[in-house]
């Protein structure tokens, strides 16, 4: 059964209402929706990694301050201010290496700021429902950036045409629409009738639970293949474009996103097929020249020994296991961003588009 | 433990002696050898995939006919012959699809035919032992088929050089020494220190399971990847050559081989990466002018979504899964066959190594 108004994130109510998130570890056998009622649930989705994805978890952190502060005394503006940066410290200690957690943190706190230090013209109630609006704009804004590359990204697809992607670039890591599978909602929504192939995306196969999940969710004709199968589906002629996401763009255009995306873009180069990247302009790092200054980090042997829950390779075997490449700007025929797209993919136009 | 001197098949003792193999399925977490004292246990081992590979299985089915005969009345002619032409065709039911195992049963009677035609020359020991012969020369003939392309291929191979495989195509789909996996073997027993890179291979995950274990029993450095990594090593320049096995190959030089070749093969040409195929001789179909005659298998999409006893994909999603793939010869810079190398590969090159 498709289920296509399921959101991420969600917020019910008021500000004294509550936070709605998929709680996507259980993908795709159930889909089961977590209530955060208190502070403490969000804290442990984000930490077991029930939402994930980097503007998913800001959206997530900016909702769970105004939980927190559901809580909070409102008749003393101290103890008020004092429970704002209880929540904060105790929101960040759930995952201390997500970027976009801390971000929303901080741009709650600054707004918080500013009416604290103005003792006379703001009262706690204005103070708290500032904080909710902030929350609000943050999730609104992502889920604008994301409409937006999808009003963009869509215009590249032809009616009837068919096309390939890699990972989860969707509404699951994000407010509620993606990047790169935006791309094929926007098209879908148009009347366009598109084909997509999902690579599964070995070790964590985020394209086989997460991505085929979302797209037939939306009704759309999703086909699920092995990694190792891009190459041949191009072969045969059946694609005739690739959109995928990134974690991080350098000035030059290079970019980073989930390994074996650069495999894939060798493939559609060797076959003629045009390949783009989908990310907001908040992806794009321009204090990295090129993509050889965009670090690889790499992960635990036991994601490619025991996939599955069960040991499918010898004990004591060597593994390299990269979460991340980089593709060359070279292989990339544009950039879809919420501003537009960049194409061809150079500094230039990357300056121009971001400027 | 490395135990550099387990052999896929061996047999003990004279013709009244036993079969010993590794049960492939328990690998690489299980090291268990079936001795199989009865014809029984040999249909078992086929039926259940224990032994693996068209070499392999054909060397077990000549086997087990000696195993079948140990329990032949040897006093009465037609009893024997009875029992012989019994016992192959309970073999030929254990895997009817397994051309291989046809052509060593079939091989197995025919030597048996004419000594029982020819009643005052041959006596039912003279026969039995003819079959016993027979048998063992399957098993040389593969051995000595497989140590000539490691011969052959490991001349490729320079000290220190490192090499990428896909799948399994080694000792243990073969008497005991592969044919990608024989050129490593080659190379390291000449003296010459490598390291292999082995492709997982989704998604029965021959790679992981077989390729790295019996890299590592004979003490090569191998490094386990998954298949969507393949690019990203060559990219990084780590990668001096690529060797894989073949299943089928055309007039023209194309090969089938298992899915995901061809996208290592595409990785390696965009890198300038030298790949080649080892295969005997058998392996070409000279019927097939070129690849595109090959029929490509589909297989269960279970395979995909259920990989290892768990479901990784939503229930009733599409998936397309094919067991192999043609690599074009033009992107193959050397067939290593046991009579040596056919390089640059072409139709002339090919029917000169083949007449």
């Amino acid at each position: 059964m498709p289920h296509s108004n399921i959101e991420t994130l969600s917020w019910h109510g008021n500000r004294f209402g509550s936070l709605h998130m998929i709680d996507q570890t259980l993908l795709p056998t159930e889909i089961k929706i977590i209530e955060c009622q208190n502070v403490e649930t969000v804290w442990e989705a984000i930490k077991m990694l029930r939402v994930r994805g980097a503007p998913a978890i800001g959206i997530a952190a900016a909702y769970g301050v105004c939980i927190g502060l559901q809580t909070a005394d409102t008749t003393d503006r101290s103890a008020f201010r004092h429970r704002l940066d209880e929540v904060c410290d105790y929101l960040a200690s759930s995952r201390p290496t997500a970027v976009n957690l801390f971000w929303a943190l901080d741009r709650m706190k600054a707004e918080a700021e500013d009416m604290f230090e103005a003792e006379n013209e703001f009262c706690i109630s204005d103070i708290w429902k500032a904080l909710f609006a902030e929350a609000k704009a943050i999730h609104e804004e992502d889920r604008h950036i994301c409409r937006s590359i999808g009003r963009f990204g869509q215009e590249l697809v032809q009616d009837g045409s068919t096309w390939l992607t890699h990972c989860n670039a969707g509404g699951l890591a994000t407010a509620d629409y993606g990047t790169a599978l935006a791309v094929f909602f926007a098209a879908t929504e148009s009347g366009k009738k598109i084909q997509v192939y999902a690579d599964e995306t070995r070790p964590l196969l985020q394209g086989a639970r997460l991505t085929a999940w979302e797209l037939m969710q939306r009704g759309i004709d999703v086909t699920l293949i092995c990694d190792s199968m891009a190459a041949l589906v191009m072969r045969q002629g059946k694609i005739d474009g690739v959109v995928v996401g990134a974690d991080r763009i350098a000035a030059n255009g290079d970019a980073a996103n989930k390994i074996g995306t650069y495999g894939v873009a060798v493939s559609a180069k060797a076959h003629g097929v045009p390949f783009y990247v989908a990310a907001p302009v908040s992806t794009f790092d321009l204090s990295l020249s090129d993509g050889s200054q965009i670090p690889i980090e790499e992960r635990n042997a036991d994601e490619i020994c025991c996939g599955f829950g069960k040991r499918t390779a010898p004990e004591g075997v060597n593994v390299y296991n990269p979460a991340f490449d980089v593709t060359h700007a070279e292989l990339i025929d544009g950039i879809i961003t919420e501003r537009g797209i960049i194409s061809p993919v150079n500094r230039q136009n990357i300056e121009k588009m971001l400027s």
